[in-house]
């Protein structure tokens, strides 16, 4: 893990790069860890290019080489995707952060790589345009879609998977394809734009994205509503989706997570389980979606909606949480998390949550639960002391009968987080022999398992530096 | 091509299916053709599987006898995808034709793919949910499923590539698979439900689809408009979606394909260029939505809307449009036609029907144009007399032209149809080295080239009986 870089390789690197190419170790240590609990996986060299061009050169290089390449964006994932478990270069794409171009009219945008959610909405601020996919952390457009991300819009605007057109990907062999063109539909050929999205850098890098825009609503409204269990914030939300409102967000929290977003965000919600709604739509269209779910709230014992309507106050509370995770790391000082993932069908949501619940319930830490319950994904943020075994076993334990629930559920182990290399056997356990055809499709496009080695799929043949 | 097929292959085709295995000549010629104008091209000998069980052991026999297999729902695809151009064994689908379940809960379901798309709205009519995906034909799921159809709803409900949740396909192989878990989303691994879908047959043969239902709206209604020309109709719809306006469907025709439809349909819209709009929402939202696009196309000389409020009217119109294909090709008695599918982003498509139509005026032959400029994507119905060399040359220099128009504007060869063999060049045409990543995964997953070859991907090994 901590071996040299072949040194040949590094001068090339350098003669490419100059001072963007680096073997410091503080760099190398920082693009070996992402947000999750894995142990630090150093690359052996880091290199920050600015084009895809020298994306290309840099993996033509590393082939010759037979060296593992990890993209690495904003290092937020969790589930250990940039770790470079094999050693290898990481190709931070962080200064690939360009906006190229934002066309208003066909609502939509080509950015690099490294270019952040919140720059390109910032970037977009006053044309009219939004762009909603919003995973917690200001993570990179080439990141989200390379994890598929999503976020608390997913239920109205879909994840990556929906709002992503087109990809330039670096492949194995030092080729740059583009994956498609920029129509809003294509029957043309196999869906190559939605292999590389949620394919986490493992057959190709992403450099360029260009994703979907939508018109600014004229009205945008949220607000809080709290409840006496989390049972009649879920069904609010259940029934919402089947009476066809087409809600923007709906966002479950439990006591514990409000308990930590008031205090990291000075917050003073009610402390109890808490629906975060939005509405998006003409002004009549909002009040008429927020009367008909303030009315399917009541039913369920939901108090009456504290509203955010002034921009300010909208941004307040989805900044909270945006920073919940951040915040429940706070409930317990010094500790890092274990987080679940879990997406089932919605019917089966409120049982799910129910009988994690009970297992929170008995738990030595704590564990606050949130997530996209429009989308039947939820989260709970496992609390555990660094080098402490027992807790990490325990929350291991807890998280394997919570992905075995979901998949009892007909759900899966991962909503919006990927695979990483924490859920490769969660993987199997979910898709059974569907996972050799993955196989295949890794060995055809990357046969010298050099693009981020063991990291979705496991080969048999373990690749090169195993 | 009519050569017999291995007799012991049919003996045990026979002995596996009974009488559904045929090798008559009849059936032979009804699945070696389509919608398209391409020459029949029967295969040796047809198959009707009532389980995915079935469909596995008939891939599993003929693979054995290295001999083809092709897919075949309702033979209404476009560009030649279930023309048996190499011989080989045609999979007819449309015996396994049960609906497996119906979550209403869930707004999914699970059907055969042999399930038409009409069946399926019939069967869940009294629900209260329905399946907006809708090409001019009464296709079967698994058909739409694997050339990623669309339809008028594309514009607000997406396309198949949108709305399938989960196949089960029959590999090269004979082994099953299930692609993804029935959760609304998931970040599990590559995304084999994509790559199937828009797969044509060549990767495995879907037999099982699960899909997303929708709440039926409070409040559907339907509008015609007139407009002096077709950029006034096209400009409308652009300006509707900029706006951010959820217009469900947006479908405009020219003055020909008006008179067709009149004549075959028993209808009298005016003549002249025509867009059919659609609402969906609340019953305040609609009218808010009808109002606001009232206003948008009278500025662009639109009339005055004429009202189709009532579920009778509606499905008269939504059937005269779903006909308006069957109804052109009545415009040159015994014609058959040359269809053309490009899409473009919407800020280009205005050049490209003006284009197009300059292109048109200057034919030998009529040629119909309407399509879901909601989505950049029309159609071009291009009448030839069968047999007509003179008429044939015309209609692909004309398709050609086309083709290039739209890649010139970043768009694509087919926004719905698919590539089946008869766009194979333009598809290299469109997307250049990423097609090789195509072959790179067709030869992964069907190694023997036995999955409808000669579609999709030209292999330089042209396979088996080439």
């Amino acid at each position: 893990m901590s071996r040299e870089l072949d040194s040949v390789l590094l001068d090339e690197l350098r003669a490419l790069l100059g001072e963007r190419a680096s073997a410091a170790r503080s760099i190398r240590e920082h693009h070996g860890k992402d947000e999750s609990y894995y142990p630090y996986a150093p690359p052996d060299a880091v290199v920050f290019p600015h084009s895809t061009e020298e994306v290309r050169e840099v993996v033509k290089l590393c082939r010759r080489r037979a060296t593992p390449v990890i993209a690495f964006g904003a290092g937020t994932s969790l589930e250990g995707h940039v770790l470079a478990i094999r050693g290898g270069v990481s190709i931070d794409l962080s200064q690939m952060n360009r906006i190229l171009e934002v066309r208003e009219e066909d609502l939509d945008a080509t950015v690099q790589a490294g270019v952040t959610r919140k720059q390109l909405n910032e970037h977009i601020r006053h044309s009219g345009l939004m762009f909603p996919v919003d995973p917690g952390a200001d993570a990179t457009l080439g990141g989200m879609a390379a994890t598929r991300a999503s976020g608390t819009n997913a239920v109205r605007y879909g994840t990556m998977r929906e709002n992503v057109l087109a990809l330039t990907v670096v492949l194995a062999d030092g080729r740059v394809i583009r994956t498609s063109r920029r129509s809003r539909k294509s029957a043309a050929g196999y869906d190559l734009t939605r292999l590389f999205v949620g394919s986490e850098g493992t057959l190709g890098i992403i450099t360029e994205v260009t994703v979907r825009l939508y018109a600014v609503p004229e009205a945008m409204s949220a607000a809080v509503c709290s409840f006496a269990d989390m049972g009649g914030a879920v069904s609010t939300v259940i029934q919402t989706l089947q009476s066809g409102i087409p809600v923007a967000r709906s966002e479950a929290l439990c006591a514990t997570t409000l308990r930590a977003i008031n205090a990291y965000s000075k917050c003073d919600y009610r402390e109890q389980p808490t629906l975060f709604l939005e509405f998006h739509g003409s002004r009549s269209a909002v009040e008429e979606q927020a009367r008909l779910v303030q009315d399917i709230a009541r039913e369920r014992g939901g108090m009456d909606f504290e509203w955010a309507t002034r921009p300010e106050d909208r941004t307040r509370l989805w900044n909270a949480r945006h920073q919940a995770y951040f915040a429940c790391l706070q409930l317990r000082p010094g500790a890092r998390s274990v987080s679940t993932d879990v997406c089932v069908p919605i019917s089966r949501l409120a049982e799910c949550i129910a009988e994690t619940s009970n297992d929170i319930a008995k738990a030595s830490m704590p564990i606050p639960l949130f997530g996209h319950v429009g989308d039947g994904n939820f989260h709970c943020v496992i609390l555990v002391r660094p080098g402490n075994e027992a807790d990490l076993a325990e929350a291991k334990a807890f998280n394997d009968r919570l992905v075995e629930r979901a998949l009892a559920m007909e759900g899966t182990c991962t909503g919006e987080h990927g695979i990483g290399f924490g859920k490769m056997g969660a993987l199997e356990n979910e898709l059974g022999e569907a996972v050799d055809l993955m196989r295949a499709i890794k060995r055809a496009l990357d046969p010298g398992n050099l693009m981020n080695p063991g990291k979705v799929v496991q080969l048999r043949d373990s690749g090169p530096r195993s």
